[in-house]
């Protein structure tokens, strides 16, 4: 059994929270979070406390809080014997603790939505390879998708997250708020996004694209570009189409 | 019974061949190519022809050519007493035929990946309310996700598809470039990449925004920035944080 204590109260702790609970061979010491009133929906079945003077031992401190209260917290807790493991996508391996890991899961939370960890990519780092080998312990407890993650590959891939995470949505947004302009449902579109994700997971994306920028569709771009009223689109159109041409060497 | 030809031997002539002819509710009477060799695929279960002078009769004759083909055919077999009905996204309802229509079935298809037209909605529109009727009736055999849509709102569809299908695409391929150059797996983004688009099907993608442009994370922002080599994506990580932020009114 290792012993994890999970250091925040947010998404991505609740969520390890949830994950850990069904396992069999983890033990979850305590649950810190500063704001006691957030740590309430974590109920009587596991220990909580919002002092760091009252962090009892443990394997693993795992901390699922900020990027910038990293660095500082580590400081705080850094003389306790535990691996103490960042989850950040984007902060580098510390090397302030007597034992540094990082255990990365790579996906977005929603509070509300429940995730299923075994689908769950998990980025794991340490500062040797015993360290390595608890973490890597504790993550196929939740998720059989572990995977070897130096610091500068962890923050390419936060990188990369952006891309398809956090702009992929925006498009989204745009394609939901041109729906709504025309009053068409955005349900129309669900299957087509299904199933571009869907694709991107069976080949790669580069051999995939399609649409009128590949196809150097100018009479579809013309008539697409007089539709657009909203400035900031009409410039991401004319630049995703301009990007899609470079890669493809699509005559102008 | 419907009785059905199809003009196209293409991607979505295949897919469509494949639907009509596992329901009951539907002849198919003839695939039309104008080159013998790309109608071999459709075998001996369908009637095949290469010139317009052999298509027999039919309740619908259905257009899955090119868009800069449409008018051109339908003033070739604008005779005829059936439906002729155009599978095309940005083409207006024509004006020509006796009997005009569209059904426009709204997905990206490859050939090679089958797709289960169930979950595949049919935007249709027709010149009136009977040939409306029999449109209806053969989308149905096919799929119960009928929507009736104007020529305006399908040019808005598309356009919206362009963002939410073959934009978001070239965002998953600059996700899986910047993976490649730095020697990660892009398979570590698959499960990102599914869950961000199941999410889009529950919620409206505008309230389930993340990210550091949402944030205004300027730190992460600028980290971002400084790894990105590639000139377009340097351009497009800025736009699309900028619009983020307009989207969001994140103070600047």
């Amino acid at each position: 059994m290792i012993k994890v204590s999970i250091l925040g109260s947010g998404n991505v702790a609740t969520h390890l929270y949830r994950a850990f609970a069904e396992s069999n061979e983890v033990q979850l010491v305590q649950i810190y979070g500063r704001n006691p009133k957030k740590l309430i929906p974590f109920g009587d079945d596991v220990s909580t406390c919002s002092r760091l003077e009252d962090l009892k031992e443990a394997d693993v401190f795992l901390l699922a809080i900020k990027d910038d209260a990293i660095e500082e917290f580590i400081q705080k807790i850094k003389s306790s014997n535990a691996i103490i493991a960042h989850t950040s996508g984007s902060i580098p391996l510390s090397q302030s603790a007597q034992k540094n890991g990082v255990f990365y899961p790579l996906q977005t939370f929603s509070k509300d939505t429940p995730v299923d960890f075994k689908s769950i990519p998990l980025c794991l780092e340490a500062s040797d390879k015993e360290i390595y080998s608890v973490l890597e312990k504790l993550a196929l407890a939740i998720s059989p998708k572990v995977f070897s993650i130096s610091s500068p590959q962890r923050k390419s891939l936060h990188l990369s997250a952006v891309f398809v995470c956090n702009f992929v949505n925006h498009l989204y947004h745009i394609g939901e708020d041109l729906c709504a302009k025309n009053e068409v449902p955005f349900e129309i579109l669900h299957a087509l996004i299904t199933e571009t994700a869907r694709k991107a997971s069976l080949h790669s994306p580069k051999t995939v694209q399609t649409g009128p920028a590949l196809r150097n569709d100018q009479q579809s771009i013309a008539k697409h570009l007089e539709l657009l009223t909203n400035e900031n689109y009409t410039e991401i159109y004319k630049l995703l189409t301009q990007s899609i041409q470079a890669t493809y060497g699509t005559k102008l």
